[in-house]
């Protein structure tokens, strides 16, 4: 987490994004978090007056922010934006981080969806903003470097569900090749999809 | 489930792919698949002296079997089997179930890994030799229709990767269009795959 945010209340939601990612919703605790955030006993439900439920949509919504964020700063560090070059700039971020934590952290938003989608929960919503969030964000890059708008929609589609599941793979055999493998099969594809 | 498997042991494990897939492995009680199963109290322990973690091991070979079969049973179905057949056909199912089921049932194995496998439990090995058990029926099937055997495994790690991910999509969306979008948008990589 970055530094310069240090209030209960946002360690407290980054606290949740990190737990669920490594155990998912419903094995995490208020109590785990508060801990986790070294947040002041009792000041959960002066900041989330609508429990679990809020800490988890906020949790979800940051997620998608990060995602989003990501993926937008990625044409300021390339010299020449391809699509291939984003999904391997989205893949190295995952790679990076899945290696450094020995594969215990996943996608939020994949655990948060595993446990929470069919129940009809205040949940719910906040996943689609922030799937949507992130999606229109990978659409908006690829319209950027050429790739026709409704092609872009689809093939962020492509992008974030092969991410998705590669993410998942690599957790389960501990290797990160399943990432690579998808970025190298898709570069093809993603690039052609430019017209020039 | 087929009719025939009747007996109260191979409910359970059926019970619990089921409610796994809905809420999670965490939010899964041994009662809740006692119940669903129809299986006479206090069986649990006699069939699953390993406890949770046995049932939820079964639980995922089962479905990487049935994922598996699935698979090869593709080819007996169509006249003239493709790599992009292939992964309509195995997109196909999910429609359909997720369709019926209004969005209730996502992947066992994906809501396993998301739940367990960052923790070491004994349920790990047996999502790895489910997920192997799954892309080796699709290597094997792609190779059958020419693909080379790397590029193979190759290519069933994309598909898998896509459709787990799509099907999270499709959940979070309540919509079975990222299933369409991926299954037209890989199918011409797909099928160039094929060396005639």
């Amino acid at each position: 987490m970055p530094d310069e945010v240090r209030d209960p209340r946002s360690r407290m939601v980054y606290s949740a994004v990190q737990l669920v990612r490594e155990r998912g919703v419903t094995a995490t605790g208020i109590r785990d978090v508060v801990e986790h955030a070294s947040a002041p006993r009792g000041s959960f439900q002066h900041y989330f007056p609508g429990g679990k439920d809020q800490l988890v949509s906020e949790a979800v919504l940051w997620a998608g922010d990060f995602a989003a964020q990501s993926v937008t700063g990625y044409a300021d560090t390339a010299r020449r934006p391809t699509p291939s070059g984003l999904f391997a700039h989205m893949v190295k971020q995952w790679k990076r981080e899945l290696t450094a934590r020995d594969f215990q952290r996943g996608c939020p938003v994949m655990a948060t969806a595993a446990d929470l989608v069919a129940a009809d929960t205040a949940v719910t919503e906040p996943l689609r903003t922030a799937m949507a969030h992130w999606q229109d964000a990978v659409t908006g890059e690829l319209t950027r470097m050429g790739v026709p708008a409704r092609r872009s929609r689809r093939l962020a589609t492509v992008m974030l569900s092969t991410l998705e599941g590669a993410i998942m793979l690599a957790r389960i055999q501990r290797n990160v090749r399943p990432l690579s493998t998808v970025v190298a099969d898709l570069a093809p594809l993603l690039d052609d999809a430019v017209v020039r």
